[in-house]
């Protein structure tokens, strides 16, 4: 006889970079398991060096890492991390990257643009990974970027399922900050039951010749308690702008939910003060406590991602997770 | 000395799909060519067989087809002969889709949904084209879909300056028909002055209970010439149906503009009895005779792939035609 | 411990496209199974849309499709089938294609011609195909053409066993319709028990000078039952006209024998006047009941492909099928 | 100005292998140029170095190898050298392999045999090489095993004129040695006026029973020049027994035509006394002066390549060379 | 006629990078010409955008980029820089990264490390480069982790010409801080004419039983001025101690050469203090003013970066910048 | 239900060249298990056939071939047995190449030379491999040439603990041959118990003016046992040469160590009569008795390599087979 046989037993190890340990501690507390032991750390020039404590081999690795300033710091550490469990012979590597780096780089704009959020899914691409999963994509598009599946979460269900405990269905309208997440909002607004919807955007008005331009709103808003959605929040400019119109314009109410906090300064303060009744947002990317204000509700994303990890390691349904969506 | 020398002058090559030979003649007129010869025919059970008559070793070809129904056709007969000129020693071979085939199933919007318009990047990559051109992509993002170059060409300037010759920009609104197209609208207001804009959608009548869901519009359009834009116009129904709505909600007139005349049936009865003052679009697809009506309008796409191909030919700057926007 | 174990089970999912419903469910039968349920439909522009009703994670997925006419229609919706099935996450994907489209364009017979053979299989392999299921292929040499494994099925096995039932040996010459099948007949006629062979083809008769071309038999085939063969029946003129030249040159029966009955029009026609005592196929390709007549029979492949993907899931020999020649 | 100009020239050179030095030099002489210099040698346990004495930076480089025995090392050699310009910054680089290596296993004729043809195909893309010239190619479907242009040279015309030269078409029959090459034959055929066709095979005498198998004449060759020909003669042993059941079965005389001489021992004696009136080969492969004799004419087949070459480096048509046929 | 000419001109253009415009700006003087009009800045978030200015169609495009701290910033801007030119129909991209980043993790040294040095070319490929300029790498063999042209110049002839002229040849030692680089000391000596080699490190002194480990030198230093010599100084660590025991073993004064400036804190301090006599390096690093001391002697590489970038652009000969050894 | 199951075992495959079949042979018997039965053999010109006799489909093949001269024999083998397992169905193939090919080919050391030691690794992964295991390479960068997990397995360890087993730790002082292998000496000092450390280097003697280069050793050696070591030992000139100068310098005995005994001629001869007291190296190549010689220790690979094939059969771990360093 010339052959040997081995029993076959799938084993998943979950590994995190650096960027926010303790949502790959609460993924890892709701898969019921630990994370990989790993060393990591800085050389005095920047370069990032990692090691796994434990083999890897024959493996179902996912590697998890969120994408907060310095970014490219962060994607560097992922992208060498699943370079390591390739040459260590990991069978499979599922980059989790819960907050997409560059994602709201995903066309040329105009010529000569990168289309970076592209360029980032060949990178994991080359370094080796075999598939890719995140939250909120900024554009649904963006799964086709990468050649290989895509595992592609919703936060809405989560966030609006919180919203909903807090105001009655009647009384929303779901209002984009601007022309290019309407689409989105019309999500909103039917998992919060068929709300009506509005948007912001820059207009002249076209009584009063040479005037400049002004934000306005479209849609009908006035007494209503506004749902401002968006999929990010950076520097929170364009969101507490848009608080205002809504107000302007006789909104009783302004709630701003959005998956990812990406808080660059002064988002913190710019939220607070901008006369918002609450901020939603999720955790795909760490809070510090600095920049936590009194009307922020963080929601944890950690069971959401513990679960489809889950599906994808035990050949179950990601999709059956979001009702066929994903 | 053991090398031999050659002079180089770079030869462009037009070669076309037999799926809307008018156009390719048209782009070939105004790039002051001819058409490469062609055999290309049908063997009985569907295979398509192609050659070219002349040589085009080192030649910079471009292959020019449109994709109208029956489309998978149309594409595979543009595969096989992207496959011939490599195989003949092209020096370089760039896709010219005017209409890019899949372009909407450019994301999964469930699960285990395919991405076709992805899809469609690799094959043409797989068969060996080096680059596309296309027009007014379904979203802009499909440029990331292929790894090279993407001219990405648009009808809006060509579409809007002909609208602006017949309708005051005082006069306007610009209409999204769904919430998706929002964005595009606002391009549209851009290039008409500033317009107002405003969209159709579904929902609720929240004052009457346990209502249908019916289509309303969000933005002020009562007594405006309203320009309802969109991509393509496939069986027309969408965009009909917007055209009644926009009239009940009480607007002066109705003008339909979009790039892509799919016109499946029974798209050119629909239009043509919906209302709309006038329909305008362009050549992108063949437009055959019976499915022309009275206010139908269609400008011509050749002058401006002629244009680019000449741009891309001559390394000088398709960016340039489009004000930095390409 | 920082990883969890689940156990490994693998799935076999047998997916069928729309060409030929009835050949994929012999197969499922045969295996003692179901197809997967699938949505699959065109747009009016002829755009397919494909999704699989269930969830096809870690599977063993193979997705049969016949390639009758419109051939480009059904190969590119498999094509679409595989990239849906890669991006939810299928385990293994094997094209079973048991007619390989455009197999006949397998070289370039004439310079700046396609090799459509090699690039359908590049397109197999674009979309994420992992292996190739077919079966006779045109020319063997079409297994290289594919980067991965290909199971190559031979129905010549089928075929002669039938007609060993209804005809005795000794009375058998194999005739190739061509120059280009004749070790192919050589092939036949060891399985019929060493049979002689011959061929038809064109010359000139020497002995009249300035003579056209006609069709001449070389072979001793006078006073024998001429077993002629050929891998797929297209319109029938070929095969129709090598009967009559063997008619005239003495035979004293012919029976065709091919395993795909492309059947394009005029064939039926063709075939049940040509005179041949019978015409023996396998349903590779679905024959619509207006294209059968009195004097066909057509044998099931189905069994043969159901024992090939069963070796093929559980990593057995597809070459003990065939005494070590697949 | 932010750009720099430079004059494009294009620049031939011609790099050889250590196999057959003598045929390089008889294309440079028709090319009108020189080999590159180059430095070639093997380490004690047979690794090959190489390395051109003369910068290649943006050459049209064309590696001209032939591959006798060892087969295996000279494979290797112009591998090496194709890395060693790839990485010297050639900018295109043609394999020129005048008898394509493996060419025989170009299929699975059993189940588990490698592809090795293909694989010879990929080890050249993989090294580097954009481009294959070859001549005869044991199939033709080996051109559709590369990716990328491959330029096929026919050596029949060269044959078929000398032979023309010698015997008058109306004696000639045109012979294949097996069932494999009878098509072939048939090329042979109409170059040579329209020649009539026969074929050896191995068959069992069906009047005498249980007599073993023996090779017998398929087609009328009484009294008639036959012409036999092959694409590679290796020991020769298939095409000495064919001479011999021509001659028993009447053949007036024999002439062995084949493009590439192979000449493994014993080919020299056995063709020397296989009673053939002349053995007509071209040079694609060296020919010692041990293994030449009386009846073996040796044709150039360096300004056939040398023609060839020069088209491909001119953006000319390989193609015209050969009536369309390339 | 179908087919159109353009007379063609090679157009270098060369682009830099945030890191060092000092560098890119002395390059292009040096070249004659002008860096490219580059908009780059930083999202709040630590995103990266880049655009050029002009257009670089059909253009020789060299990126150049430094990489000092943060190294993971400026490899992620060259890396979207070259995304971009690729989109936008460069015709060949040139990565010049004169401190090759991650160079020192170019093997694993124990198992489940990454060879990032590897992972950097693949993300460069991936990227779109065409080819890799470098000087000095950590090892030669990183040329062979880039699949294409890696041009490798070297700095040696440039440091030791230098200190020839500052010390007579029969004075020198030349010494290597470790056991990893007395290959290239070997190079360095060389290039003084022949100069002794000794190397510092570390060992127990047999005679003392359980002594701590100490470093040693092996090889005479005593009375000579040694050249001390590396690729990088990083923090300084291993340099200045090398100097502190090669002056307790009785050298007479220490040069320390290296090619690229890393300085990490606290190196600036270590060098000015360790008792050497002359620090000389290059400027493929900025080194920022304040990291700038007495003994510090900076050469400029861009002299040699802007004959290699001729070389590359007219298809010269890099090799002949360094005899033969590039 | 639309899925059938099927049990999941792993298979251990071990298949080998015809190179070295006793070291297959002992590396099957450590393992438990016999050599898949193969075919293989040589046609007349040189080229490779082989074929497994047993189904491969589904197993995980390790591939073992030993590559003496004629090397490219043996590559080749290789390489064609790597493409018949993929086209056969194994589920993973790993190349086992105990002395790697072309390892010394590992950089440019001159411009325009090829980086043969990559081109074998792209050579590997174009046929087909997943991963390599190895031993001792040449330079551990090699590693990093191929794009997947390469098992680098150490014979130090083994070299060494018989070495200590016969000389005293304290006696030793460890030799490199020259500049390039000082820091493999060092890892065996280490391995040791902390030897000093030498090497023998090409110098002039600066006090005698225009004297010949001639060989010296830096470092104490005298009265000392030397160790002398290398990776491989090819024609064993410089090796030999080293003997003569530390025996010359005063060294009390000197021991030769190496991985791979190349042994070309005359390397027995020069081994046998340098005057080192022993040679100690490794059968990951074969030495035919005709090169044994009575000082000449081999001591067996096979134990370390069964025990490797284990551990990534089974998942396990191969660096906890060298302390963490594999």
């Amino acid at each position: 006889m010339s052959e040997l046989s081995h029993n076959v037993d799938k084993k998943l190890v979950l590994a995190s970079g650096r960027a926010h340990p303790e949502l790959a501690e609460a993924v890892a507390d709701a898969l019921g398991t630990e994370l990989l032991p790993m060393s990591a750390y800085d050389f005095a020039n920047g370069e990032i060096y990692v090691r796994s404590g434990e083999s890897v081999r024959g493996k179902d690795v996912f590697i998890i890492q969120a994408h907060p300033a310095p970014l490219n710091n962060w994607l560097m550490e992922q992208l060498i991390m699943v370079d390591s469990m390739k040459r260590a012979s990991a069978r499979r590597i599922t980059v989790v990257a819960p907050f997409y780096p560059y994602a709201r780089q995903d066309k040329k704009g105009r010529g000569r643009e990168p289309i970076s959020a592209r360029l980032v899914a060949d990178l994991f691409k080359a370094a080796g990974a075999d598939r890719i999963m995140s939250v909120d994509l900024h554009t649904s598009q963006i799964q086709g970027f990468f050649d290989g599946p895509v595992d592609h979460l919703f936060a809405i269900p989560l966030l609006a399922d919180y919203i909903r405990g807090r105001v009655g269905s009647d009384e929303i309208t779901v209002v984009s900050p601007d022309t290019g997440r309407v689409r989105v909002a019309e999500q909103w607004a039917e998992r919060l039951g068929g709300a009506p919807l509005a948007f912001v955007h820059k207009s002249r008005d076209l009584t009063v010749p040479n005037q400049a331009v002004s934000k306005t709103v479209v849609g009908q808003i006035e007494g209503r308690t506004c749902v401002l959605i968006d999929d990010m929040i950076d520097t929170g400019g364009t969101i507490a702008g848009a608080v205002k119109v809504l107000k302007d314009a006789g909104a009783k109410d302004v709630i701003i939910a959005a998956t990812h906090a990406v808080f660059s300064d002064p988002a913190a303060q710019r939220l607070s003060e901008c006369g918002a009744r609450e901020v939603v947002v999720t955790d795909t990317l760490p809070i510090p406590e600095a920049k936590r204000f009194e009307t922020l509700t963080v929601l944890s994303i950690a069971p959401l991602l513990a679960r489809a990890i889950k599906e994808v390691f035990e050949d179950g349904s990601v999709t059956s997770l979001f009702d066929g969506n994903s």
